[in-house]
């Protein structure tokens, strides 16, 4: 392909608020031309009668149909409900696509605990081995050849990355890891059911899922992963009232105690260290200066994730703190960012 | 006092958001005549001028003068930021008044703990000893002969009714608890600051006074009063872009371990029955029933305290969730509350 | 019916937005007892698994029956869709029941206007010419005999309370008038469709049903009663991202015109006059002082209608705004005032 | 200048809210380098720190000073309040640089106009007839050779783009028109007053500036100029709970009159043929399809203006409504897009 060309895409199952901002960022990738978006609820409606902020762009929804997907783009991008993405990745990946599938059918390695955590025997086992869990700052080696990528959900975004480097560099216990976690109404995706309308989530403040939400087995997973060693996670979401944002407070214990000022300043150089190391190189993860907490308007409509930091002397705790977008840098910004890895082009290319 | 004589009342510095509230509630009390309101900024203007929701009533606000408030009143409320309380309830208690405060200033009942959490010296540390926290749950008897009395703080409230119960019984350990909450704008009061402005705080979550928020030092003081042993909490408070509303989540051990179903359904027992002795005919809070959780919404306006729990097997953890209004029952409804218990009326008079 | 003796009343269709906040208010009314709450989705689940708000009361849905109805209570209030509510209030009102309709069946004298604004014939047309329009400020002699009362709509309620008294004064033309109005998203009842999810409504202002939105049939119905001449309006409603409130922006033409500094004093006064003779009696409209202007939220959770106007000498016109909540004094506030008024009690009996 | 070279810009006063988006726009704009942000409250401190969104950037706020600005920048954005942009205007003028100003100091042709709508003598009156009206669909052709741009307050752009091909073909009267809007907070800019506080405008509708707004200055001024008459507006603006966003609905009427449908049909054929004429090879412009109107949602953070316009039989008007993200077209984008015009690039560069 010339520096010129571009490649071709598709995205199929495009009428969710992840597809809708999965189409947002494509349009208007450089490297990238859409060329199909299904859906099978809006086939036949025009982009832009579905979303009106696409006004003056010409593509129509499709049916989607695998033979058509395959001649019309390289790389498909599956924003389907888990249980379905599996049913076009098959086909495509036979006909010699690259499919980056934003649903939960291919974050798990092992089949069994999809079907603990999604109800169902998993439609498409033999695919498992191959996946490669879409997170660039932790699996981007692996991402570079990939076919078949699964890109993260987004709670386990805003969780991971704060903690996958303190496990690996021992610096934190793997035992007793608690996830609180609070998200924008738009992580619901475009569900039409009264939990989500807006006398029900303006001015409430509501946990869910509580204690075991379907995504602690991804996270628990990249966790075991990461610390050699089974990490059971506590995970407990909240539903707040915006449409865009996680934020996520991490309680974590580290492995050295510290009693002492000294002590404590010297855990706390090697948390700052070992971030550093993981991250300061990274264009879409910011180490917030001292003194700044996160805060999910600074990353709305962003692919950043920020983190922030506190040791409590009081409790022995290490506290970590993240902020994301939920529908960019917790679905389809990541996606995107994946597909650039995939490329070899500029990690921040069409991204902000 | 015959049934048909109403008790007369004050608030001194009514211009903020519980004294507001407050207002609304003793206008509306039918066992009280709210006689005076004050507040430096706005003397002389009605307190129709001032909260338009008011319109139609005809109290001025007046200059705070003790002298004139013990003329006014025999109960005075103190609606006034922490340091300011106590000018006022000294003159008022010699002149044989009762004082409700709704500042931090008589909440702990150690002057040095003070001094490290308010950064200051306490104002009037003689009084510290005869004040009762407002909790009528938890301190009904000491309520009913005080003549000072510390409205405890929102976080408190959401903090303590779920934990006080379980420490007593030695359901949970004293050790590792964490309470992550999350807290409504108007909990910062009228504080005219850019961070509390519509558009810094619309579509905006995050996290701030961490690790040491102020109300730490009475919950402490509580929970260890509860356990008979020093407790040290982790506490993170969160801002979220509602009005009203405290959505607290606890983090908690139970004393036993629950490996199997069996284990876990005793415990189970046990927890439930505590609660059920504690709550059951308190008429402020809601233990819901299987299968609901909390949602400030249900609460807003309200001086309920709802409350949910589940035990999790996978991590030995105990999840308390609470949900008030910050402003009735984490503030001005609790104030009300203790006035009825001090009177001796029906303890639900003038609320709901 | 003596003094503690308390009228029994039931709520048919109790599962919306002005059914539950109906509940409520007759819930806390003194002189009522709630016998009946009646929901085909709901029957046979408790008013509090339903509606969590209501933690504690043990009334449980029941499917609707006339007959039951009847039984139940001396006042049926019928919170249904339009074209459903006539199915009951014919044998109510045959079993010697008073109905307190708050659908758009009986508001309409006309049948043909509501088959032109309803697509489809009215289901009982000989209850038209008995029913009362159901806003007391307007019509309160002939509520106090009604036997079946038709509560207004809430955006008509905020439209004609303004104007009425100046058209029947002859004080403005009865052409040209534009009624623009907000309303916020419990207006749309729990309707569960996508327009109304949260992520959909949030940071969201739009018009609809421009221009001939089916409230148009009530006010211009009531408007040509008071003007004696046939009045057509303009209105134009905004979906906006607050839970209750409907503010609405007159703009009328007074009948004299006012070139000079005198002549709009002259014109003042007389609209001042008229205003304070329509309603500086009445308990639930305040015509706000000098200066100020409506604001949705210092009417929110109560039965008050704000009212301010302003002259503008530029464009010789009157521009009147009037602040309601669309859940309370637009619906079930306006509702019970009705009650109050029929049953010859206090009318803010209940009400604030 | 070659092609890669790119043009230096200065922002002074960027730590408001048009400020900060301008700062997003031009540091993100391919032929633009950002070599200066001013700041009086901030010099000193990096743009990170005070705009957490802009983590990652290097540069740092400065005292505004003329020469230093003249050395930095050849086009110089003004983002200060109306009275002090001149100070700049004129020593940076002379230096021989483009000025760019957010303020209203330069909208206005006549200096009494001026100081009647904001309340002082003008600072600059020698500039104003040289100053250019920055609505590129306007004025384009003027905006590229101008000196002094003054963009166009947010109000304005949404009222007059709608109106102003209307009234140059002479399709509607120039008298009677009203503008009826609604702003976002954001639009009060970042001003720490009461008024704006979080728990102030949520749950919150109110009118203000009843009915003499400083906007309608500027409003009236380029009306009278497409009338080539003069215009008088009606003009009501609202404050709703949204960050960004303003939707103006407008009461037009035309000049020939409709009473059939086949006169409705002509007058919609002529209007339809009007706005395509004026708008559809306009980039930020979009005239919504059949059936859809105006949400502001679908405009945000976008240089976009959305029309839907409405014929009305039964009153013989024409309603018009248009959205905008008042920081972008309102603000921002269009100074940008001023820019674009200005240097001969295409007119969407850096804009979407």
């Amino acid at each position: 392909m010339s520096a010129t060309e571009k490649a071709k895409t598709a995205v199929v199952g495009a009428s969710g608020y992840s597809g809708e901002e999965l189409v947002r960022l494509l349009l208007a990738h450089p490297r990238v031309e859409l060329t199909a978006v299904t859906s099978r609820q809006y086939a036949g409606q025009t982009l832009a009668e579905v979303f009106p902020r696409f006004a003056g762009q010409s593509l129509t929804f499709t049916e989607p149909n695998p033979a058509a997907l395959a001649e019309a783009a390289e790389v498909v991008f599956l924003a389907l409900p888990h249980g379905v993405a599996a049913e076009f990745a098959q086909p495509l990946l036979e006909a010699g696509r690259t499919i980056i599938d934003l649903s939960a059918d291919f974050r798990l390695n092992d089949a069994a605990v999809y079907k603990e955590f999604y109800d169902g025997a998993h439609p498409a086992p033999a695919l498992l081995a191959e996946a490669v869990y879409g997170m660039p700052e932790l699996h981007r080696d692996a991402l570079r050849d990939a076919r078949l990528i699964a890109a993260p959900g987004c709670y386990p975004t805003s969780v991971l990355l704060p903690i996958v480097p303190l496990l690996r560099a021992g610096l934190i216990k793997s035992t007793g890891i608690i996830a609180d976690s609070l998200s924008g109404v738009s992580g619901a995706g475009r569900n039409v059911s009264a939990d989500f309308l807006y006398a029900e989530c303006n001015e409430s403040l509501r946990p869910y899922g509580v204690p075991k939400h379907r995504h602690l087995s991804e996270i628990e997973q990249e966790l075991t992963g990461a610390a050699n060693t089974n990490v059971t996670l506590q995970f407990t979401p909240h539903l707040v009232p915006v449409t865009r944002g996680i934020l996520t407070t991490l309680y974590l214990a580290p492995t050295e105690s510290f009693m002492t000022e000294t002590e404590e300043a010297a855990i706390a150089e090697k948390i700052s260290a070992c971030y550093a190391a993981a991250y300061e190189n990274e264009p879409f993860i910011r180490l917030l200066p001292e003194g700044a907490l996160p805060d999910t308007k600074h990353v709305a409509h962003t692919n950043y994730l920020d983190l922030a930091w506190r040791l409590d002397r009081r409790t022995g705790r290490l506290i970590v703190m993240s902020a994301i977008d939920n529908l960019v840098k917790g679905a389809s910004g990541q996606a995107v960012q994946c597909l650039n890895v995939l490329k070899g082009w500029e990690e921040t290319t069409g991204l902000i």
